[in-house]
């Protein structure tokens, strides 16, 4: 990676980041929505699945308006949070607590996701990009609004895994 | 890994993460402290290192009322979140930049732990182990304080570092 000199040049390394961690995930979520029992779960992986790829789209837009390319990068991070939701996708498990594993990961990649878009949001702010802003701030929000779907859906989960 | 039948056997496995997650955390917060140019940035890597320790023995106390050992688990989201930061301390980078970027990271790395905590605090609710509760919300809630700090302390530092 070259020098980064100033905030523009990590805005673009925190958006490259993003995409990475976006694209890896639209690989991913079909699979968690898979492995899920429950019908809400199933179909809210479903619909987030369908969120991501608007949020991939929306990077290419930023991308596009700064001249810059979103590939060369893998993010670790997403690399670590997919691995575990594989390793809870294979384990061994009554259908609730499996559910329930799959939820405790995806609140985990949502938190990254509000942590990443937060960042770039704040970055965007300060170097007089508003376009950037609201398209960005548009993703943090449907990844807070996914996590609290998902916090919502353990409740019952939950329940249900404890009689196992 | 061992079938999880119920919800207890995903809280041991899920307290096995977060003491993963937390040691290795133990070992990356000196190398972030010293790789900060802000002296506040600094003292906060500094404080939650302290906490951190804190933490790992909250969980210990936990183990040990369980009956249950915290080892024999690699966190690998937080293998891959510590990458990243290793990436940003080795990265040529101004130095107000360079904090930014160790912020950027930091903030996903409590995004992770929040989300790792919220879903234990959860389950101990459902379990009946009101003491659990007590003491992990005690965890989650310096987490989220950390995290606030951390974009408290973005505010100067990115206007330092779009000046490069």
């Amino acid at each position: 990676m070259s020098a980064l000199k100033n905030l523009q040049d990590l805005y673009v390394e925190q958006l490259k980041d993003l995409y990475s961690a976006e694209t890896q995930l639209v690989e991913a979520l079909p699979k968690m929505a898979q492995a899920a029992t429950d019908p809400k779960l199933k179909a809210g992986f479903e619909k987030h699945l369908t969120e991501t790829q608007q949020q991939v789209k929306r990077l290419d837009s930023i991308f596009t308006d700064l001249g810059e390319q979103p590939g060369g990068h893998t993010c670790q991070a997403m690399k670590g949070l997919i691995a575990e939701g594989s390793e809870m996708i294979a384990q061994e498990a009554a259908p609730a607590v499996k559910d329930a594993g799959l939820i405790a990961c995806a609140q985990r990649v949502e938190h990254y996701e509000i942590a990443g878009y937060g960042t770039v949001v704040r970055y965007a702010e300060v170097l007089g990009l508003p376009m950037h802003v609201t398209q960005l701030r548009t993703s943090e929000q449907e990844e807070k609004d996914a996590d609290l779907s998902l916090t919502s859906a353990a409740l019952a989960i939950n329940q249900a895994a404890m009689r196992g």
